[in-house]
């Protein structure tokens, strides 16, 4: 995998970002396999299964009045020459009709492959470290280890 | 244009927020060309012309007591090998000197071209998606794509 | 120093944010050389000396039920071959276990260094532009240049 491999699939993800924020879909649905799978959470609606089906299901977006997407800690790992895997975290900033908004402290845990020279999302899978604001939908949480037995958290320090 | 110009593009549009949040309002206007365009909203206040105006008219920012300015989503479209027009977020924090923040989080639509060897910003417009706090200072909204008659969210995915 | 150099110092620093926000902190801790020094501010319990210390004292991070770390502005420069100083910010999202959350918009000086082939933070001394929300921990604030004598702020600009 070259470096120019890399920036490719970075500008992919910051695309998928810019392209969400603007609600331009069909951009959007093109940044993904024919074939993609998308889950970003248990709920049916939240899932698709190819890129119309993901097109369709994204619509849920204009339910916010605006959102804002900022993509960090991009990380690629390269399996062969033509597909990736790759973690990011997403800063997504929602503000609804009603001008309460709701902040998402997402990771997106992808497949990338190069197809027909491109490299496009194969398989994303959502969770998040957490959320503040207005936001209920069900991202799974990401994993996180436990303190051991024990464990005392130091006193004072948050004076 | 090589990843050499994209990685002293990307320092360009970084440096700006360092020396910003720490109010180096000389090594900041030294990022833009001498005649840069620099144009943060309708307000003519938030405009400026040339690099000397452009010193001048940040010293607004005293106004807040603190900021951090957090780039991502930087985007880079080469236009020859000395010109680039350039797109990157801006998650810009700010702190009144009465203790109250405010949040944007903006779009910063550039043009970079290199002068003297380096690269730099010959022309910034700034949009945001929006946002949240105590901030009234008039930034254009991006676009955004409107839902298509008839759209109807979907019920219950909020919780 | 190369681009893959640049971009494995860029995987350290972000690899430490992930392995912190999962409290892998084995990994976190491998992160730096055995012999690391480690400033997060005046407290000592804020500050480490060596890779094992460094491990114990991040335990700390569990009296947060959640974090998220976003990392941004990342600046190499490189000094030799084998070392870089390293600058970047960090947006620290951290969620208390009564569900109250506080926010730091944090500043990462480093120095880096490639040891036995791979590329470890010698030192990290940290700072902050500010933060917000039920965060009291002392983390020294970066330094910003105060305005001119007599500088007066521009009127009705905040609507």
């Amino acid at each position: 995998m070259t470096d120019a491999d890399r920036r490719e699939i970075e500008d992919v993800l910051v695309d998928y970002c810019r392209m969400l924020d603007r609600m331009d879909l069909e951009g959007l649905s093109r940044l993904f396999t024919a074939d993609c799978e998308v889950i970003f959470g248990p709920d049916p609606r939240l899932c698709a299964s190819g890129r119309d089906d993901l097109r369709r299901s994204m619509e849920r977006m204009w339910r916010w009045q605006r959102t804002a997407h900022h993509l960090s800690n991009v990380r690629v790992w390269p399996e062969g020459a033509d597909t990736a895997r790759v973690e990011s975290c997403v800063h997504a900033w929602h503000e609804a009709p009603n001008g309460t908004t709701a902040e998402v402290f997402g990771i997106y845990c992808d497949r990338l492959v190069r197809a027909h020279g491109n490299w496009r999302i194969a398989r994303r899978e959502m969770a998040m470290n957490g959320s503040q604001g207005a936001f209920r939908v069900q991202i799974p949480q990401a994993e996180r280890a436990a303190p051991p037995q024990g464990w005392l958290p130091p006193e004072g320090l948050d004076g």
